[in-house]
């Protein structure tokens, strides 16, 4: 299914993929133009397969970074009252990150898992029964569903950090960006990390994430993912790069892209 | 079910946790005396779940660190040939790691998911049909299963790493120890982790592993976990350890423990 949207000035289709590990094929194969995967949640971390597969997998640049904070809603049928609900289902993400609204609101309710929330919300919109799925804003308006209780997460903290993936290297320098790298420091050196991170404290640039992932040879050699302030064709983000890539046995630039803003 | 066993000199009893939660909460309540959980592995990365509730949920501290090989058997009821075989019942983690073999030997068997290994075998152990599991010798061993094909797994470099969890801070200099801290730099600092690290560099204590886990207040605000070589108690490692108290909004030493060696 393809769904049409506008971004800046360009009329685009947008297409689901039923996997990360797809999207990131079919944008590494040139099926389509750019994928949106997601890097990182705020409260579980990494996600380790778009790490993995950005490392050790394919060729592809990252373009740009969104971050969304995820709003989950009770959706229902049009006509259904909040008391009469006897199943709730989504995600089992979804689902734990409502606990504190379900026990309050629907204790009696069974809980159902689905394989997305986007899933559930199609599931509810088919049903004849009092169902409710969780799910956002635009799998109500998708399908349908009525928003019986907005914001019912338990943590308002809850964002998300995706990044645009590309083949082609289309980033520019806009005074505002980020530079994410990924490498292995040389082996057997004590403090070769931190000499690597001297590179970025001696020119004032600035660290925003570290993060570690197994090389997959044996266990106790990581590689490093690592996000600079700055362009990668700045001088000291360039000097700097280019200091950690001189003493690593594993290095890749993963892209320059505008740091994201707050709408 | 309990199980008896010998540790150094001491009798122990052995008791199964369903999860890595309900084991920590057990270890933290003091229902058990020491919990043995895993805190990462060489192929998928760290265990967060450890890990976060190492941080912000119980106070425990690690009596020792294990390594342990994952070799993963086809084990089948004796008298079950392996051209025979019509579905293999596994953890979907330990059915992955065996894909080549799966592919090359046992092409035309279906492939069912259990909870863990363990179960797997169970199941296969109490079943008439011409089943086989993947699981460990010990597991061929307690449900009495004939190991039709041994070490099935793709990579031989998987290995994971458990700690030992307890109450009672119980460790003692050997020698060859390493420490285990968690910490929150202060935040709005460019470069304060890299002054941190600079701590045990000066000092020539080397870092066996950084991993970053979510704050889980916003988005970019991370804790880090730290495994130094020496003991807490040793001048050195303590020095650095303090200073790095000292820049840190969250603090926490996990423990000191022996350095695992290969048998």
């Amino acid at each position: 299914m393809l769904h049409r949207a506008r971004m800046a000035e360009q009329e685009v289709l947008l297409q689901p993929f039923g996997s990360i590990m797809e999207l990131i094929l079919a944008a590494d194969t040139g099926k389509i133009h750019q994928a949106v995967v997601p890097l990182e949640n705020s409260l579980e971390g990494p996600v380790a397969l778009t790490l993995d597969m950005l490392a050790h997998e394919v060729d592809l640049k990252m373009a740009a970074e969104i971050i969304i904070s995820v709003r989950h809603h009770l959706l229902a049928r049009k006509g259904i009252d909040l008391r009469n609900i006897e199943k709730v289902i989504s995600h089992p993400q979804a689902l734990g990150q409502c606990r504190a609204f379900l026990q309050e609101h629907l204790p009696q309710a069974e809980l159902i898992t689905a394989s997305s929330t986007a899933e559930a919300a199609k599931v509810v919109a088919g049903s004849n029964d009092k169902w409710a799925a969780i799910g956002n804003a635009a799998a109500a308006a998708v399908y349908q569903l009525e928003i019986l209780a907005s914001d019912i997460q338990d943590n308002r903290a809850n964002a998300t950090r995706f990044c645009v993936l590309g083949k082609e290297d289309c980033s520019h320098p806009t005074g505002d960006d980020k530079t994410s790298i990924v490498f292995s420091p040389r082996r057997n050196r004590p403090g070769i990390l931190y000499e690597q991170l001297r590179e970025f404290a001696i020119r004032g640039i600035d660290l925003t994430r570290i993060e570690s992932r197994p090389a997959k040879s044996v266990l106790g050699e990581y590689l490093f993912f690592i996000d600079a302030a700055g362009h990668k064709t700045a001088p000291d983000t360039a000097a700097a790069i280019e200091a950690v890539a001189a003493s690593s046995s594993f290095f890749k630039i993963l892209g320059s892209y505008a740091r994201w803003k707050e709408e």
